[in-house]
């Protein structure tokens, strides 16, 4: 069996909680560890919610990188989900583990997309070129 | 332990091709099954790769709907993030399974963010106004 994708779902716990709560700082750091990990940008989107928490979403050609964080508990939801080997999630995870100041992070990777394959083939990634928006 | 988010990964297999394929009829449908599920749609953004497959998003007050379609695989991956007792994410996961006509679905539920409460107290859920974008 081969999978079509990979997943990393992440849970950021004791978090700062002033970096978790500042939407452009999680922005940047979200673009920056995104870059890092060698993923194409397609676009990204981030929402502050009132009176504290961040929502925010990078569309990648391999994917997606989200984030939910509730500030007043320090902690993170991060879902790195990929295709292609061309990119390291992982990279990702790091960077935002030191962005964050995560003191306690726990971590599972799944396969979406399991397919059997016949032996010297492999399964077509997704192509990376967005024909239309 | 209490939850602050649920996460349903729902594998599509045997999907109409066209169907996952199109991408206005797949973001209706997204927009269509969040609605039911009584979320509260932020943002959503949706893009089509050549030769074929769909990546998209739905920010929801309550989290996010993700997904990657692999049409000539006949496949969607397609997360369901929520938070808070007001949305039914299931409803989200039978519309969709109508819509992309999947023969074959595979789902698991998993709990995000889990905390120790007091007895008699209850996590406090992320607030469904947007103070800025």
């Amino acid at each position: 069996m081969e999978a079509l994708g990979r997943q990393i779902l992440v849970e950021f716990y004791d978090c700062d909680s002033d970096k978790i709560n500042d939407v452009s700082f999680v922005e940047s750091a979200f673009l920056e560890a995104t870059r890092k990990s060698k993923a194409t940008i397609i676009s990204h989107n981030f929402h502050k919610f009132s009176p504290h928490g961040i929502s925010g979403v990078v569309v990648i050609a391999e994917s997606h990188v989200t984030i939910h964080s509730w500030p007043e508990y320090n902690y993170a939801a991060v879902d790195i989900f990929t295709c292609g080997d061309t990119i390291d999630p992982w990279v990702i995870q790091e960077y935002l583990k030191e962005a964050f100041e995560s003191k306690n992070i726990s971590s599972m990777e799944m396969k979406r997309g399991l397919f059997k394959v016949q032996p010297g083939q492999r399964l077509l990634f997704k192509p990376q070129k967005v024909s239309s928006n």
